[in-house]
């Protein structure tokens, strides 16, 4: 009897995760971040490495990372001329996808000898 | 006579470019920016790729866009619990050296097939 309801519970606990873990992967769409990014290429580059030198590269950051930025911009709370401009328009969605996409860009890094 | 006036303006501005030139890179050492990086490398690596996902890659950002943060997390113009902190007590060399370490690792993205 115990050992059915730890399987019960196993289970429930189961599919909450899958079901937290299918909204989070439902809300970030990175095929779809790498088509809004269109609007990002011209200073950060497709792929997230930046165009110009005031403009960082992005490639690779994390998720959460990218989102708090973006979210940051678009409160205010961080400040630049243009991304506080480009975040304002940007919908919670089009967050998550974007850094989605930004996050799934692989970058490796050398050391200069 | 004009010949020589242009002669001696471009000597001259030749010698302040090169003035100018050597400030800066007096001003930005990459093997100081290294020895002093020991402070940063718990979030961001030595090499500049993070170790936690709410700390960016800062790996091969232009020594421009990193001065202008570390000034900006030291000015309070743009904050965060930790980087405020650090901040604070950085020189103004620690900034270009610093930002001369990480500006000069090389980095490459790979896009998601």
């Amino acid at each position: 009897m115990i050992a059915m309801k730890t399987r019960l519970l196993a289970a429930g606990l189961t599919a909450l995760a899958t079901a937290a873990l299918t909204t989070d992967a439902g809300a970030a769409d990175a095929a779809a971040g790498r088509q809004k990014a269109k609007k990002c290429q011209t200073c950060h580059g497709i792929d997230g490495i930046a165009k110009i030198p005031i403009a960082p590269h992005i490639a690779g950051e994390s998720q959460i990372y990218l989102e708090t930025q973006l979210k940051a911009f678009r409160s205010g709370k961080r400040e630049h001329e243009i991304m506080s401009v480009i975040a304002k328009d940007l919908s919670d969605a089009d967050i998550a996808d974007l850094s989605a996409w930004y996050s799934s860009v692989k970058i490796t890094a050398t050391m200069p000898q």
